[in-house]
């Protein structure tokens, strides 16, 4: 059902040095299937991560921050990650903080380490509460199963509604030797900017200070997982997490220099990959469409039109029935709140076809020619303000049929 | 398929004294349906009305606002209103103002007055040219079909992806006399606030002086029409016109008279049920809710908030689904918006079921009374944030199979 995502290949997925996971079948939500995920992660290893900006962010939310603070304050480093799905441990109140801070607890007397080095994630449904002894019975098996090889089957232990794994590998040379960089997303519905029921794991084995992680991993999301968008919603847990073992011998400590520059453009481009995996397997998805807007005055500007074209049910039904119906793009940017917009300049192309010229329709426009290209299964929605020189670019896909039977099958 | 919506009777909708209707199958788009209708004023009625807020605001928007203007510099009142369906006129650029002036110029030498006293509205599909040619053909047919009692037969001319014609009528006793009003409206898909695609129509027969009802229109959308949202989408062609036709014999001159309080009243009222039909004919519709949001620091938050909810796909899903997943409220809730939201003091409440307490999962919940609840057709979600007195109120509707199918399908 996804689009255009072939499986990952276990082979294809490259292991990261100073990075093992292992996976469990703990029954948090239903039996039989990979559901705990452990990351073990070597000492020196730096870890920095975003997340959701849902102000009902979930419990293990909020213990990976103060974690993550800790260990700025403390200089202890984080030892390992531990994910379940199935449930969300969100809107659980004080027992939901209480079950995180007992699982992070369990996982450190197993791994011979401090709770505070441990990040707790969670997805699943929210509201309910955490199955935490499931979890905590289940977590001998992961260590068990501790590998650097194990990246696909911890692809799979993070899904939910997702029709597949997410998972991709890459590399690049920098100063003559060669950084591995690994990463598994998850995510399907819930998909919005800052940020998705999104979750986000990227390690590479280039040693990077804290200050240079840190300033790595928001610049990768807000190029990459801040720019997609399925339903709108967004969700209570999501979180975007890079690690750097240090393992591969290169040193990145300066956001100035060109081995930054290189680790950062691989970087990202990673994080881009595994961020249209989510689209690609967005609920329901037949189509992956990329909305660009240009010439706007702000990049914040042409970001709330994109995202109004790309939230719009009429405009994401019209791409599912491969309709050419674009009036309905022209009525979601004149929504989307850009106050004096002045609509007379607007032109709009879809691909190469030029659909709206100075905001009525082109007179050269030919229906079929929009047709032709609504049948596509990979769409780019161009749209150009001619007021500026920013620009903003977001990828989603279409609303379908099957969207509101999974949304309302989810939990039965 | 709507939900709780009787069939309007003929006999039920009274006609206001200083209106007639006239309806005409012009073929617009279609053959064979109403598709045209003119409503024609006495020469002393005044005539109000407010518009969409969409940047590409379409042709008949345009005229109407600035024959509305012309007539409160010149003093010439309306004297006729103009709507077709099957196309909205709308990113159509000069040749779409042109078309809607045109419409004006041929009614108004059919009635014998200026093109500037026509106000024109459009609705159906954008990005079309405005076959003005058969509407013009049209007109002298809706002109033979005028009468005063022809409301059931207008409100049919106005709908388009209408299951069922919307129309109602109600009446006040002002000063031992009483004033009539009956109003009719259309819109399915596009409806969210500031305004929909959606059109309004309500006449009474009560005199108000120009001012007073500028004052009027806008207080009773603002009640009505502005707190309905079925997929969040704004229309490009949305307008509410209220008529006074002072055929009753009751003045109404003084916004502070014990007079407009009562007119108000009895004008909101019937605004808000036909703001209501709307929502419960919304496409695809199964369920009704009303989406209260309480103790708000101020009504612009509860409104936030109550939109993120009403505008929820994953909540929309939950319901149509009837699956108490009320976790996705609270998500909503987070993402909406009010930054400094404390969700630890937040309940939620669907109907008399406390679901959520102090931000966490009620521990006298059972989802047994959450499911009772989810299974009615008509549902209030209310959400108290203790924070402030301010509230809100909107009337939404459920997402189901049936939305995407109309609205994959709707120019086919």
């Amino acid at each position: 059902m996804a689009v255009n995502l072939p499986l990952p290949e276990a082979a294809e997925l490259k292991p990261v040095a100073g990075i093992e996971l292992g996976h469990a079948e703990a029954g948090v939500r239903k039996p039989g299937r990979k559901d705990l995920l452990v990351m073990k992660l070597a000492p020196e290893a730096t870890v920095a991560g975003v997340f959701t900006a849902n102000r009902f962010c979930a419990a293990p939310v909020q213990v990976c921050k103060a974690h993550l603070e800790g260990m700025r304050l403390s200089g202890a480093p984080i030892r390992a990650l531990v994910i379940n799905t199935g449930n969300a441990n969100a809107g659980t109140g004080e027992a939901g903080l209480a079950a995180a801070n007992e699982t992070c607890t369990a996982l450190a007397g197993l791994l011979g380490c401090e709770p505070a080095q441990i990040l707790p994630f969670s997805t699943g449904v929210i509201l309910e509460p955490l199955p935490v002894d499931r979890i905590k019975a289940g977590l001998p098996q992961a260590i068990a199963n501790l590998q650097g090889d194990n990246w696909l089957n911890a692809a799979h232990a993070i899904m939910t509604t997702d029709t597949q794994p997410k998972a991709a590998s890459a590399s690049v040379v920098i100063n003559g030797k060669t950084v591995t960089l690994t990463g598994i997303s998850k995510g399907a519905g819930m998909i919005k900017p800052n940020m998705a029921t999104m979750l986000g794991f990227l390690a590479f084995d280039a040693k990077v200070a804290q200050p240079v992680l840190d300033r790595l991993v928001k610049q990768a999301a807000d190029k990459s997982f801040n720019c997609i968008t399925i339903d709108g919603d967004t969700s209570t847990n999501d979180s975007f997490i890079i690690m750097a073992t240090g393992a591969a011998g290169v040193e990145v400590n300066d956001i100035d220099s060109p081995e930054y520059a290189q680790l950062a453009e691989a970087v990202i481009a990673l994080s881009q990959k595994l961020a249209q995996m989510i689209v690609r397997d967005g609920e329901g998805a037949t189509k992956f469409m990329t909305v660009q807007v240009e010439q706007g005055r702000s990049a914040d500007e042409c970001r709330k039109i994109a995202y109004a074209i790309g939230h719009s049910p009429l405009v994401k039904t019209a791409f599912y029935a491969s309709d050419p119906n674009l009036g309905r793009i022209l009525a979601a940017i004149g929504y989307a709140g850009v106050d004096d917009l002045d609509v007379s300049k607007l032109d709009l192309y879809l691909d190469d076809v030029w659909v709206a010229k100075s905001g009525g329709r082109n007179p050269d426009y030919q229906e079929a020619d929009g047709q032709r290209v609504m049948k596509q299964s990979e769409i780019t929605i161009r749209v150009k303000l001619a007021r500026g020189d920013a620009s903003a670019t977001i990828w989603t896909c279409d609303l379908s049929h099957d969207y509101v039977s999974i949304n309302a099958d989810y939990r039965s």
